[in-house]
């Protein structure tokens, strides 16, 4: 099969010219001086460009058609399937219409950022709509079977259509929205006063940060922390895995949820299968079961209270005399109080998924044309009231508030929420296997949750698709039911709610 | 001009990929985790193979080839010169050589490590002797008028030849050696009792190093400070600059002269025409120019009494209670001691020279094929005695100390001291221009010295060749006068001792 052997080496070159740009993109976001940022556009157009034109190959597309009909096993049919969208994906855009659309995307950063600094949706509107236009002549080009939405989140999530979101989200919807109202009626907010109104510096912090992420299994001979004003996790490959997150001197949860959320995501990349390595079949499985590796980390893991059992002296150890009080449940209620908001990077892991659901039928309706550009804003509050019980007081606060749409991004958000269902499922059937996991996690033994993700998912790279790779994982398809009952059962812990 | 505009654009990609080849090795030196290295080696062999595969395309030569009878102005000819000269270079060497010499040198880098790791010349003996071979070989390959070591010289400093570099060392040997001899049979030794004994923190250091290298005038906004086990000096561009220097708490002199050093090679890097952004005109003009901006700073000025003066202060401030005693004079002598030693990177500025010159001798024999491999290391001890007085204990002090050989770099070496010869002279025509040099530097105005460095050495980049260069700045061809009486000078003052 010489013709594989060659298509390896053509994907080969486009993986290592990929890792480059990662590596670039990294050092913008956390070391570069600021006056390298023109240049450093020039770097990342360059390597674009060079990726765009080796995918394009015309030898590539005649390499994958010969490769079809031969006897492939599971990896190489991976390779094949994975380069073949790859492939086509790459040329099925005209090129005058993914310079157009690169340049208005550019643009329309700006009039989003302007109209959000000066809470203005009328700067941005017309980019806004230029954009849906656009994206649904993407959706056009790439093709789809029912809905065009359908073509875009397939871009994140391999497979991902309406078809399979929509009762996802219904029953998020029917279950989720009812608990935060009877939260709120309760009337109960749990006390957190020992965060407030003092210090947090950041070098213990840091050393939070540090320890948790080296107990949860993060190898630092094959990765490293930095800060960075957006948490990432990026870097070249799975020998070098690089994630960030930020310190905030006046509260100390945001960098240690941000570092266990990215070390989710660190552990996914150094577990990436090595015998793989520059190919397709060996990447992470696309964006919803990255974000269950980081989900499950921050949420399932880090804000349950076996694991804030294990923390509390580490805490008490890292800023001293800051937490006699506090005992483990304390902890646990401070890092888990649910209440609507309006921002979704800020919410917890009950209305997160609600803040998700309102962008997703947006967005079904923006892309379907169910809606025009000019409803949205009303549309976005009136969801707000409905399914959280807020509204908005301006566009910052609504509308505007996410980067994603004037990135062309559209597709993107459902993929946050799968993340939270997949982690919630995969974390059940681990606990089927893993012998008394609650305990291990009160010890801080995480080596056995890391090893069956390292199995189960890990090593798996992206030869299944991942609705099938969570199946696989847990005998199951993917299903919003775990990820329900884990909250109904928390929040009945938490505020002695049933729903 | 419709060629010109073409070969610029080919000459952009090119550098676009040594750019970020510049920032893959920086951040292989110095925040890279441990495990990265393999897949780094990829990456840079990646960025090699695309920028040497793009240099020997056919267009290029043709589009050179149809400009050189054009009608030009400096900086279009420049382009074209030195653009010819890197195609035709790539274009000449057999890819089966090329491939025959990496691996070679992968090789003998392991080899050369392990034989002065373990003090034994034998087992990198047949390494060297086929590096002198293949060595050997690409002299042929480039062509030559007089000496093949001429074609070696060439590569690092475009115009450099035996011809030229025989007197300035004669020079160098006849007037340095004499004044060594002379300081060594006076006894006197300076005192520096004050260093000794005592902790120098790294972040004291540390924060003297940046105070210097700011006052200098280097711009952190387009560049950053870091540390690494090697110092040195690299990034993409002058928008992004990045030196490093090392810390070693034993000894406060090495990380601020290592700083300076390296802030020098930085302004330059810094002062680049940005009009000839990814333009091999607008690049520096060889190692020779841009030694003289790193020994400048680090030597003429940074070991100058009028810089002890103004500086002293600043070590008060960071070291607090240790220069109690400390004046500016006593601090000037402390920084330049004069001994002769066996290790070049530790060695003062009048020896340093010496040093080079040895290996210049050597390897013009070795490459003009008048001496065989074996009588090398005997070779070198002899001459350590010979223009030093001292004969090296052992090979690991003696001809093993340095990495360039097993790189295949041979024609490097006399660049060093070029840099020097070139500072001195250069620091002598700006004080012609500059009224009260001395007396700026004593009030730390360095400004007018970095503007006239800029005005007639940065700004001009590659146009001229590098001893053009110099003439124009200086009125004068190279010479090794200016630094012979500089030399001279400060002995005298330093040691009382007229050569």
């Amino acid at each position: 099969m010489q013709n594989y052997i060659d298509l390896l080496e053509e994907l080969r070159e486009i993986d290592l010219a990929n890792q480059i740009g990662s590596l670039l993109g990294w050092d913008q976001e956390v070391i570069m001086p600021k006056n390298g940022a023109s240049s450093r556009a020039e770097h990342l157009a360059w390597i674009s460009k060079t990726v765009h034109e080796k995918i394009c190959n015309p030898r590539i597309g005649e390499l994958i058609t010969s490769l079809e009909n031969e006897d492939l096993d599971e990896i190489q049919s991976a390779n094949v399937r994975i380069s073949k969208r790859m492939h086509e994906r790459a040329t099925c855009l005209p090129t005058e219409f993914v310079e157009e659309f690169a340049r208005l995307r550019s643009k329309a950063h700006h009039t989003w950022a302007e109209a959000r600094e000066k809470d203005d949706i009328s700067i941005f509107r017309d980019d806004l709509a230029k954009i849906l236009d656009m994206t649904r002549r993407k959706a056009e080009y790439f093709g789809y079977t029912d809905s065009p939405y359908d073509a875009l989140l397939d871009q994140y999530e391999t497979g991902l259509t309406v078809t399979r979101l929509d009762p996802l989200f219904q029953g998020l919807r029917n279950s989720v929205s009812p608990l935060v109202r009877l939260i709120l009626e309760s009337g109960i907010t749990p006390s957190d006063d020992w965060v407030d109104g003092v210090d947090w510096p950041k070098e213990s912090q840091e050393m939070l940060s540090q320890k948790v992420s080296e107990a949860i299994g993060f190898d630092f001979n094959s990765g490293r922390r930095d800060s960075s004003i957006h948490p990432f996790c990026g870097g070249p490959n799975p020998q070098d895995v690089r994630w960030t997150t930020r310190y905030d001197e006046s509260e100390p949860f945001g960098s240690l949820f941000g570092s266990m959320h990215e070390t989710g995501h660190g552990t996914y990349e150094q577990g990436r299968p090595k015998t793989l390595a520059y190919q397709p079949a060996g990447k992470a499985c696309g964006l919803g079961v990255h974000e269950s590796q980081s989900r499950l980390w921050e949420n399932q893991i880090g804000r349950s209270l076996p694991f804030c059992e294990w923390v509390l002296p580490l805490w008490k150890d890292y800023f001293p005399g800051r937490l006699e009080d506090v005992t483990p449940e304390v902890l646990w209620r401070s890092v888990n109080k649910i209440q609507p908001s309006y921002i979704r990077t800020e919410s917890d892991e009950a209305t997160y998924n609600i803040h998700i659901m309102i962008r997703y039928e947006l967005e079904k309706m923006m892309i379907e044309g169910d809606v025009e550009v000019d409803e949205i804003p009303d549309m976005w509050d009136d969801y707000y009231q409905r399914y959280l019980g807020i509204t908005p007081p301006n566009r910052k606060l609504g509308v505007l508030q996410d980067i994603h749409w004037c990135m062309g991004a559209i597709g993107y958000f459902p993929t946050y929420t799968l993340g939270n269902l997949y982690a919630a499922q995969l974390l059940d059937s681990a606990k089927e296997d893993i012998a008394d996991h609650d305990e291990k996690i009160r010890s801080g033994n995480f080596a056995p949750l890391l090893a069956w993700m390292r199995g189960k998912i890990h090593d798996r790279g992206s030869i299944l698709e991942p609705a099938d790779l969570i199946e696989e994982a847990t005998g199951r398809p993917p299903s919003p039911e775990p990820f329900v009952s884990y909250l109904s059962s928390k929040i009945s812990r938490l505020y002695g709610i049933k729903s």
